[in-house]
């Protein structure tokens, strides 16, 4: 069934074997997929101002619903005019469903076909969150594209769970439909863990739905990563073709490359500003990691062929390498900005590659990109 | 004696009772003065970037030699052609001698005729602080302006003891002077705590030798605020009228207002920045402590009337309230630069102020600022 949301659409303008190049519209813009979406967890993309993430190339932010429902509250969200006015982003927004974070951040939970019941880990309020709860929140903050409800199994659960949670995660799919806002897109989440068959027949069912994107879940939750590319690359590509595909919380950019060669149009993940935090600049050759002895009298910039502030602003690795060991925080933003800078080129390039049928040239350029290799 | 250092020069533009507006020209430009220095202690103006900085109003950068000295070594500092490289600001710059940190935050300190001898407050090193070591660490460090090494007495100091620290600051003066780079200017530190006479004859010997300014230190270090501004009013317009004139370490905007009017023309402090990272905005109307209930609902900026990115940016109260509750870092970027732009602002009244001849209009405007009052 076709989704029917009115000022949301996706086309696709090139393909080149399964990678495939479009644009996803919704009411605050064009989004070019590939897209990778930073995540604003609180409600900002940490260290950094709107600006600076839509500097990186960014077109989408995600907000975290579980956060944002226990503080500050979807009601003074929604007195902001949403997340866009309560965070000064003018782009595309997209948030979560609340779940998984309710599942892996409480306490005191229980599931059950109504949803889950839990206690905030900030001040132990009880919560439920029901598909239906989980619409309301999204409704009041007011993103582009919302997230079903789902249910989330563990990377390498038992196939018989792995069939349960899929199996509830449809029923709820069909709650969320019927209690969505209709002017908000909403996208249905693929479980299955690596089990292909699973993520195929779930793909087909959760197709006969009419969401406005798919999405796969229940990947970089402690699968071995070649079980995730695995699967990834048997199961993206058989997707609903004509609605936009979206691998969650996923991943470092050899994952982005493999999974964009597989059929993948969207990607969140906090790898970029949390590797930053932790003083970690990512490149195309490979690493930075700013606590290093090496880096002490290292006059060049991160990556001389990088066109962020970081970079572009002459800060030497030696400059960086010291705010970092001073704690100066200046460096967190610096580098928060680089990593997103990077992952904004990385899926640019997809972009161009594959509307020029180049997808070699593309995986080729990004072989070192996120490995454990010291930059030179 | 008239300074020489070529490349530096002080012009007074405007004069208006005791208050005057000018411009310090250094190698890195013109610096319009009054003006206010924000203080960029370990390399970096904490949170922001230069460019962030500059937008304030800023045209000074003070960096703080005694930490620089510890940690990174002004030979890395060197080798990026001095702190402006390796800050990456463009504008002038001005260092501390490192005296006042190295008596206020290391170990096991000894001072003598010498200098002082302390352990470092990082690594316990035995380090040694004397008036040439002063001047050869911050000709490494390369800013447009170094500071002599003085002595500065507590607050509340014996008139005998703040004596003894004059006469040698006066000695230790003479021994800068003989060891500075001819290229780099250096101002004198007239001591003499509240004793109005001590500060005069102070100044007056400082006046003899060839330093480009004159700085008032030994103030804001415990002594009753009061005492700080009947000195500095009685004071500031008896030292050199010819050469800047700078009031160390000074201080709320009510200290800067009341100085200005007694003719200071440059001023440091920590107090925008470090405020900003409590949580509190500073406004011409009174404060925003971030953390207040009374802003969890409240969706105006912090200012209305203020040019800061911040509040230009449409975030609310209440969002910041958020962010600063939530422990993310962008909350402390914005207010730090609201309130860094505060006090660009105030000097900028200041100068446009005094050439209009309208200080009282100035002082007026300037009332309730950096005040315990609430903003509205």
């Amino acid at each position: 069934m076709r989704p029917q949301t009115p000022g949301y659409s996706f086309r696709v303008t090139s393909v080149c074997g399964h990678a495939r190049a479009g644009v996803l519209t919704t009411p605050h813009g064009d989004v070019p997929t590939p897209t990778f979406m930073p995540v604003g967890t609180q409600g900002s993309v940490k260290t950094l101002t709107p600006t600076e993430v839509a500097d990186t190339g960014a077109r989408v932010v995600l907000g975290n619903t579980y956060h944002l429902w226990l503080r500050p509250g979807p009601e003074l969200v929604a007195a902001h005019g949403g997340l866009h006015g309560f965070a000064g982003w003018p782009h595309s927004m997209l948030t979560d469903s609340g779940g998984f974070q309710a599942f892996s951040l409480s306490e005191r939970q229980k599931t059950t076909e109504e949803g889950f019941a839990f206690s905030s880990h900030l001040d132990g309020k009880k919560m439920f969150l029901s598909p239906e709860e989980a619409m309301r929140v999204q409704g009041l903050l007011g993103a582009d594209i919302a997230m079903q409800l789902d249910i989330c199994p563990p990377g390498q659960a038992p196939r018989d769970e792995v069939g349960a949670a899929l199996e509830r995660t449809t029923r709820w799919a069909r709650r969320c439909l019927a209690s969505k806002r209709a002017d908000q897109a909403v996208f249905g989440i693929i479980q299955g863990g690596t089990h292909e068959d699973l993520r195929l027949s779930h793909a087909a069912e959760l197709g006969e739905l009419p969401f406005d994107g798919l999405a796969l879940g229940g990947f970089s939750v402690g699968e071995p990563i070649d079980d995730m590319h695995r699967t990834v690359a048997a199961v993206a590509h058989r997707v609903d073709p004509e609605r936009p595909r979206y691998l969650m919380g996923v991943g470092t950019p050899r994952d982005l490359v493999a999974s964009i060669v597989a059929g993948v149009d969207m990607f969140d993940c906090v790898l970029p500003t949390r590797n930053a935090r932790n003083g970690q600049a990512l490149t195309r050759f490979g690493r930075v990691v700013l606590k290093q002895a090496r880096y002490r009298e290292d006059l060049r910039p991160i990556d001389e062929s990088c066109p962020c502030p970081c970079c572009r602003g002459g800060f030497s690795r030696a400059y960086l390498r010291h705010l970092y060991i001073a704690k100066e925080l200046l460096v967190l933003r610096l580098v928060s900005a680089h990593n997103l800078t990077l992952y904004g080129q990385l899926v640019a390039d997809a972009r161009a590659s594959i509307a020029a049928g180049d997808l070699s040239g593309f995986t080729a350029r990004w072989a070192a990109a996120g490995t454990d290799r010291e930059h030179a």
